[in-house]
């Protein structure tokens, strides 16, 4: 199996406003532009590897976590060549996938979580390495 | 400024010998040797980017950590060129650190960790990029 990188890690915050310039001073990078992923209702920016995840929709996933534990990591996500060959493998081995089939994710890439439950209790994101044309 | 990298993320769990393996087949790396950071009350091992966290003292951080949310997301580490200069420049702007002087972490790095109120709630280690000789 090949080696699989880190792509980002995912910071929910209350306000995209005070989290960018934050995040572009600590990580000397500048933020993306904001892009809204109506299905997961939050809108987000991309501040070099930090993704950070404003909530749209007061029930969504990502304003219960801020609910539940206020502003902090989200989630992280590992970039893989094939997304399907990857939730392949992983289901052979009964690791628990909340997405079994890929759907559109931030920056036009396929992406399928898995449950925190088959990973030690980190929600991870598998993305795939190229964007959909 | 330079852009910053992405070093690792760490998850704190209850037994590496159930992470290791986790990790190894989700990430397709080999974990590391086991390195005991006694001042952390921890033992690592890293996988590929992923270090492994599983206290060894009931109450230092980790412990503490997994007594208070259960194993996941620990804290996210990020590669700096020149720590003491990333330090005194992250003061400047008066973002809260709790290492003012760099210390020494995992893999023969020098590191210092950012204040979660300095950094919209997430545990931020900065590593030198160089290990110390």
């Amino acid at each position: 199996m090949n080696e699989i990188p880190l792509d980002h890690v995912a910071v929910a915050v209350h306000s995209l406003r005070d989290a960018v310039p934050l995040y572009e001073l600590l990580t000397g990078h500048r933020g993306s532009p904001l892009e809204l992923i109506s299905d997961q209702g939050v809108n987000v920016v991309f501040v070099g590897p930090v993704e950070l995840l404003e909530p749209t929709d007061s029930h969504g996933p990502v304003a219960r976590f801020l609910d539940r534990r206020g502003p902090g990591l989200h989630h992280v996500a590992l970039r893989v060549p094939d997304l399907r060959a990857a939730l392949h493998r992983l289901e052979e081995h009964d690791i628990a996938i909340i997405d079994r089939e890929p759907r559109p994710g931030a920056r036009g890439r396929q992406v399928a979580f898995l449950h925190p439950r088959g990973t030690g209790g980190v929600l991870i994101e598998l993305v795939e390495a190229q964007p959909q044309r």
